[in-house]
């Protein structure tokens, strides 16, 4: 793999030989300005080779487009005076990130392999004139005869429309499908399957995420994951949010749609992982589904009226396993979806999964537990206790409310760096496609970027005395321009506006102040924090020194925090393979003390403490350094 | 009531005026011929009044047409001597029946009213935001806090979709139903209306024969019999027997029209009972049904090719609670059906719910439980133990297999008499209608005239001396002409041949077989029981003497018989009234052993002496006078 070595800087790197060297300048914390993204349009991230081989684009006045240039050698880079900052101003050789839970705990906690369905095989004894009782009470008799002594057993109806046939076309040997219940002495005959079946024993994880739908095909034999899929909610149409969802669903037939949308998307998804699997929708044996409470009410078709109204009420929060077929779901009528249990309303089975998916309910230490999405839940606690508390942080950190904010989808700023004295952004935007908007992670950056530099102030005001036409006072109030029209993908200027620095001050604050809240109500404080887990995929991309010095994360060793990736996926997978992973779901649901904060006056006030970058209290961000303030 | 004496016997009885004088002969235990069923066609009936007003019809040559003609006082009556027996002759003042069972012992045994579904009200705390756990969750605690608490209950789904709107629409006050679950700790919440619903609670129990439907509308919280309603089972129309309907079920789509015949059936009924006594479907909360193996695999859809062939195993013979809905009952999804369980394939639910509907596990004594019906179905035994068995006695006691058999219904021939010097019949009609054919009594009881008065000898041939033209030789062998065709509905003779004797013979050999061999396997004999219990219609209007006198029944002291009427039906309420009743089913079921007589040598040792009148042992039946032999 070529050495990059960035001087003037003398910064060095290794480089693969598709990552273009503006990428590769980003990663090793070297400023090259880039107003376009990295789309090859402005021409601004001029760079020089001083030895070695590329390959790319030259520029008519001598240089190379960073952008698109790629190195065949080891190289030296020149960063051109425009771009290049003062040595000490480069503060950190590459992004602190959160570590990957999972490389560093294993694949969470190590369950017994038990799924909620177990497949048992049977020989039965034919029947005679002396011994003519009925098929079922033969395979009751039988079942009684092993490891399920002392247990009785409900039956599904349609088993016994299959079970004469099943049981004489394979000389009687089957195999049961006996599924677990409330009791542990009671269990449920699900299926009967004629001959040997005990290997095609398959399940479906599903996480139903308000934005999107990931699912993962498991093989309950062998314990691996088979394939993964997922795709966005189909409800998006029907509003960004849960809260547009839920008053769209007031309508007529409003929840009807919902629920059918999101059946058909799981529908999809599921058909298209067996399919590509080759495994028969007949080798299913069971789905477990986390996502939040609004989610899980949609896809149960259950009202969300008081779901959305003070004081919050849901339905339901634990649920029955429901038949798949019930509620939509093509696969046939054994399978049951076991649904991952919620806590209140705004705290859902996707927290309550990550939880478990993490194991936190199996580990002493302090942890704080942080999904950052369409809303922020947070969980505080360890294996004897948490409380739990749902923060109303708005979608800003997902480019909800932000006026140039987008999904991270190609053409989405994904990162930007601002030159500590030119105040010029370096912008690369995902795949390198002319930019159209700035996605979470972009705005993270550029957020911190603004403050770190001195653009915004404490307030999240921009200095009005900079010299640089990047800031400036636009049609909605003051904003700092990301990229010129002419270099983005809508010929508009994609700007930053304070009135998105102040949602995003309001979003951080919530979260931070809900932090806050929880510890206090325990009597601890930041400092007390074992660990920090980061849940959602916005954890694995988030620059934690960037978070920390906005106020979104608390200012900890970097090396207490960790990210879990979609935890919830992980909650229901664990779920999936075994029934006690489950069980821990249902008492962590319970153990878990909910704090509304709507009217909580400790919330309010840590609130408006935190409507300043990173606080008004400094002193709970000492690593934070202040270009200005 | 005028009084009627007959003369010359000088017998007397009270006849209601709107019963006419051949019936009342016929009460009266006095001969008169009457060879069209008492249709005032065959002019036979004639008598005289010698005293008291009448109105009739006289017949030209003097006297009057008993069978048209009614008492206005009280009367005097001169049976001619055309119709004149010796008075010798007239064994007995009037038939002897057998006492009805619920007459006698109450409504079967008293259970407490506790039917498997109970209404509770509750008031449920209303939310808050300190107090905002889902509805559901509420509901639960409520529950946990009453005498409910330490059961876990399941839920049913639909439940979930109309729980928030009752529970706010009633001000937090609701019915919850509560059903009963196989273990007493825990239950199912399937329903919550809004407000105080207790007393609407009602259910329907059935009995499903193989020839009639009955249901009856139950209030569960009066413990009262609303209504009554019964139909032909239409799956008569694809065969009249069970055997030939799993002939049927074996064609493309046979199960299947069986089914929905069957539904459609207790669709009707039920919609009759709720409709007539202003009942809402909404307010049914649950339903019974006993049924035989067969009807009972109907009526879920189950196989039944191994029901009917060696050796003879039923799918499943105990079943769990159905959704009404699930098989095609129009009725609100969270009514269930509880089933009679069935013991083997031809002792079925109806026969289980029988023995539990007349008390038989209650009871010390010695008890022989037998239902004549389609099939035969014994059950001998008491408190302590039961023995069963199926006779394959056929339907020739319903008219099945008998040339002129026909079913009970308008025009059938009820009861014969035969004079036991002219051999002429007195033969009466349902409904007093032209004779059409012989139903089951009229079977019985021409059988036993034939008999008593010489006309069939010991092994059911006709004597061919006699002077008379009823006994002749027809073109299906020796007969005996019991409507001549110019009074006949059909204007043909209704004959009784010794080819339907020879049924008859080997049918009620099944049965005492039967009986035999079921003492025999506990090492008792008839003399040992205590009591006999008719089950069926059947029971009601049998005449004892008769049945006893061709070896239908036993030879025993007539006060030992009882009929229970439709026991089956009587069971199924029990069952609804009673949680208890119905796990008592489920014991006796259990408790039952099933003798299979098909390949049971002892059997067919008994079945052999049994194909005589009334059979080779004489001793068995000291009270039968034989007028020939």
């Amino acid at each position: 793999m070529p050495k990059i070595t960035f001087l003037p800087t003398n910064s060095t790197i290794d480089v693969p030989s598709d990552e273009n060297l503006l990428k590769a300048a980003m990663r090793a914390g070297v400023h090259v300005n880039a107003s376009c993204g990295g789309a090859g349009v402005c021409n601004k991230c001029r760079i020089f080779v001083e030895s070695g081989q590329v390959k790319g684009e030259e520029l008519p006045d001598g240089g190379w487009k960073a952008c698109a240039t790629y190195p065949l050698t080891d190289v030296t880079i020149r960063v051109p005076v425009e771009s290049e900052m003062d040595r000490k101003a480069l503060a950190r050789p590459g992004a602190a990130k959160a570590v990957s839970w999972i490389s560093t705990h294993g694949a969470s906690v190590k369950w017994r392999l038990h799924p909620a369905v177990a497949k048992i095989k049977l020989d039965l004894p034919e029947p005679s004139l002396q011994d003519h009782e009925s098929d079922l009470s033969r395979l009751r008799r039988e079942l009684g005869q092993g490891h399920f002594q002392g247990i009785s057993f409900n039956v599904d109806s349609q088993v016994l429309y299959t079970l004469p046939e099943s049981l004489r076309s394979s000389g009687w040997n089957v195999t049961a499908s006996i599924m677990e219940g409330r009791k542990s002495d009671v269990r449920r005959l699900i299926r009967v399957e004629p001959g040997d079946c005990l290997s095609q024993h398959y399940a479906v994880a599903v996480d139903i995420g308000t934005t999107t739908v990931s699912a993962q095909l498991l093989d309950l034999t062998t314990e691996k994951i088979i394939g993964e899929k997922s795709n966005y909610n189909p409800q998006v149409s029907y509003g960004e949010d849960v809260i547009s969802r839920m008053e769209f669903a007031k309508g007529v037939d409003g929840l009807f749609v919902l629920q059918e949308k999101i059946a058909a998307c799981l529908n999809g998804l599921v058909q298209e992982l067996l399919e590509e699997n080759e495994v028969s929708p007949d080798d299913l044996s069971l789905m477990t589904i986390a996502a939040n409470t609004v989610m899980t009410h949609f896809l149960l078709g259950l009202e969300t009226r008081f779901l959305r109204a003070q004081p919050y009420v849901p339905v339901a929060s634990r649920f029955m396993p429901v038949r798949a077929a019930e509620i939509g779901i093509k696969v046939p009528e054994h399978v049951r979806i076991f649904l991952a249990p919620c806590v209140a309303s705004y705290v859902g089975g996707d927290i309550v999964a990550g939880v478990v998916g993490v194991g936190l309910n199996h580990n002493p230490e302090l942890t704080l537990f942080i999904d950052i999405g369409t809303n922020g839940e947070i969980v505080l606690g360890n294996q004897d206790w948490m409380a739990c508390a749902a923060c109303s942080a708005g979608p800003a950190f997902e480019g909800g409310g932000i006026q140039h904010g987008m999904r991270a989808t190609t053409g989405a700023i994904e990162v930007v760096h601002i030159h500590p004295e030119t105040y010029e952004p370096m912008a690369l935007s995902i795949g390198g496609k002319k930019a159209k908007g700035i996605c979470g992670s972009g705005i993270i950056s550029l957020l911190a970027g603004l403050f770190m530099t001195g653009v915004l102030d404490q307030q999240g005001k921009f200095r009005r005395d900079l010299n640089t036409d990047r800031v400036r006072q636009g049609k909605n109030g003051w904003e700092y321009v990301v990229v010129e029209g002419s270099a983005a993908a809508t010929g508009q200027d994609i700007v930053f506006t304070e009135a998105d620095v102040e949602n995003l001050i309001r979003a951080k604050g919530a979260m931070f102040a809900g932090y806050l809240t929880l510890l206090e109500s325990v009597g601890m404080g930041i400092e007390d924090l074992d660990r920090v887990i980061l849940a959602g995929n916005f954890g694995s991309y988030l620059d934690l020194d960037q978070a920390i010095t906005i106020g979104l994360l608390p200012d900890l060793p970097r090396d207490k925090f960790f990210f879990a990736g979609n935890s919830s996926l992980i909650g229901a997978r664990a779920a999936a393979f075994s029934w006690q992973a489950f069980g821990e779901m249902n008492e962590v649901s319970k153990m878990m003390t909910h704090f509304d904060l709507s009217d909580n006056p400790q919330f309010m006030d840590h609130y408006v403490s935190c409507l300043f970058l990173p606080h008004t209290d400094r002193n709970l961000f000492p690593s934070v350094q202040f270009a200005a303030g």
